[in-house]
């Protein structure tokens, strides 16, 4: 048995390269960018007026304004939107300017409705206080052409997308998807569909799998293997050569008929690893072959759960080379815990005057799946005390 | 103008009912339940065996115990997973069983392979400190047939499908998405794919607001209208009867070609408020009519992208009964804003010893799409002071 920071190192070593490929900007978001994403043009591309009102020239205002003369300018024209640059012909005049347009050659400033009259094509300026250039965003004041606007390695999000769109990038480079299989094994094991006998139940770890891998943006397929020696040895070759990563959910641990990590052997995946100093969730066998990683979860529906949450989130996100966010919570109450393995408690978080708090929410054991409705989060607390003290911080793993 | 306090409470006294459906459950994360879940049998189901073992009569073996006999039991059979109860016939013998199976009748207490010994057919228990129905989980422990399982109004997450497929709800009532239509105007705008002149820009606001959307599972439709009165008009005429929602970006301010309020005027959208005390975001237009809400972003990037966040985003969560989550962030430097606006400070945000930290990033004002991938988060700071020092905490909206 090895522990938790031994068994994460086992696996954030085993990382797999799954390939890049090009897909639509649009469907890109929750991916992870895999090219430098470039300014086209400076942004914005021409000096852009960014309020509503009317463009001068600044000198012409204060000189005006230093011999108290009045500070009316005639309307020669209005640049829109979306209009080619037109030219303030007279200095003495003003252009009407619309938010977005570009600012009017021989223009620099821009003074907002709210702060003139207009009367019979004459702005008055009603205000003293005006800066030079004000309301104008410079050409290539964000970003020249040429500047990284995005990092290669990005997880795409709505903020990205933006960018995508105003640099023109209708597709995009992004990490592949690992092609995943979710087997559940278990002669006791009905569908979502059937009704049980008295000594059966349904299966519902593959479904959870599934979801957890949803969130990740991994769409991965099922199956089911009864506890037949043979017959899993054949489906789990094919598998192998097919799928980049299967994640197994029971079947690993001392049973008469956890025939799997025997399977494992024959078929020559290599055990990195199997049993894990930690509660829930012992038994994880962990193996690959040169293609495939093989993550075999003990079939308790908490152990599968915070299994997935602990070591393949690590993982998938480190194949992706992505670094994720890791974060901490406060204990409410005190816990004690006596075994000498790592506890993934189960706890409700809140946010409280800056602090995330973690409240402990007792559950009935492994096997407690309605528990975790009840729950967002696990917090990992360590082996070398028995004691957790109210106040004391741990790392926490979401799962919502 | 009005506070960001008044305009959110309008914004939440409007919301809507978009009804009910029923999805297949696996389809059914980040949507919200419409129903109770409710457990169709005990769970778990029957005295369910939690280690593989031998199961013995705690009898037999305390009574041995106690007078120093031998610990050795015969193994009558074995009980797997999947397979109808047996009987333990004589409590002098044990049956092996296995995690999952149901506990044999005459059989209370299991003792794991590890702390027993197996010889010819006869299994040698090794240790004292047995306890009655150890390795049991007991029938009924996590629930009675009929206790609710899951909440009605729930947003469903992987640790709720699992429970759905336990009681074999393959589909599931859930509060249906609204029909969105995102609208772009402004005759600067081009395509994605295209080239855009000097004075132009390409589309980006509205798909921003597409993944914004998706994040909330909602999947929306997008279009783009010149800045022409007739035709905005018609167009949006149609989609008020058409859509639940219509999201717009731009054209609500001063501009000559902002036509956007007196479009909705004259098309009985009723104004709820325009223009809102807060910066980004200041020109928000608000209005409905009897089965549409009409949300009008201004037009400038950041404004869009945060008006989204701070109105529409809560109300839908209420529209669909659920609590969003507050949280809130310290802020690790200082920073000064003058206007008398709310303010929405874009930041970085960490996780620090149990805090959620918040680092001011400056972008170029609200036209500066590209400071958006800097950060993940506004910070929403008030505007009754000037000045907000390192280590206050204030109310954060993340966006990642």
């Amino acid at each position: 048995m090895i522990s938790v920071k031994e068994a994460k190192n086992i696996v954030l070593n085993s990382i797999q390269d799954f390939g890049v490929e090009e897909v639509p900007f649009l469907k890109s978001v929750g991916r992870v960018l895999k090219e430098k994403i470039v300014a086209d043009r400076d942004f914005p591309p021409f000096n852009r007026v960014s309020m509503d009102g009317i463009a001068i020239d600044f000198k012409e205002f204060s000189s005006r304004l230093r011999s108290n003369k009045q500070l009316d300018f005639k309307i020669e024209r209005i640049q829109a939107a979306g209009s080619k640059q037109i030219t303030l012909q007279n200095s003495e005049n003003c252009i009407e300017v619309m938010t977005g347009a570009v600012l009017p050659k021989n223009a620099n400033t821009v003074i907002r409705y709210e702060d003139i009259t207009i009367e019979n094509g004459i702005a008055i300026i009603n205000i003293d206080a005006i800066n030079d250039a004000q309301n104008v965003h410079q050409k290539g004041k964000d970003g020249k052409i040429g500047d990284v606007l995005i990092e290669k390695n990005t997880l795409i999000s709505a903020a990205e997308i933006g960018v995508l769109a105003t640099v023109g990038k209708s597709t995009v480079k992004v990490v592949k998807q690992p092609k995943v299989m979710i087997v559940s094994t278990g002669d006791e094991l009905v569908g979502v569909n059937e009704i049980p006998l008295e000594h059966q139940i349904r299966r519902s770890n593959v479904f959870t799998l599934v979801s957890l891998l949803e969130r990740l943006n991994i769409s991965s397929e099922t199956a089911h293997i009864t506890d037949d020696k043979p017959i899993l040895k054949a489906k789990i070759k094919a598998y192998l050569e097919e799928y980049d990563v299967l994640l197994f959910s029971g079947a690993v641990s001392k049973g008469k008929y956890d025939f799997l990590p025997e399977v494992f052997d024959e078929l020559g995946v290599k055990k990195l690893f199997h049993k894990v100093a930690q509660r829930p969730g012992k038994p994880f066998f962990y193996g690959k072959t040169e293609n495939c990683n093989v993550f075999g979860f003990p079939g308790n529906p908490i152990s599968t759960f915070v299994n997935c949450l602990v070591y393949f989130y690590p993982w998938y996100y480190k194949s992706l080379r992505i670094e994720a966010t890791e974060e901490t919570a406060v204990l409410v109450e005190d816990v004690s815990f006596k075994p000498n393995l790592i506890y993934f408690l189960q706890v409700k978080l809140e946010s409280k005057n800056g602090n995330l708090v973690a409240f402990p929410i007792k559950g009935n054991g492994s096997g407690d799946l309605a528990s975790l409705v009840k729950t967002d989060a696990f917090i990992q607390l360590p082996n070398d005390k028995v004691e957790f003290k109210k106040g004391e911080v741990f790392s926490v793993i979401r799962y919502r």
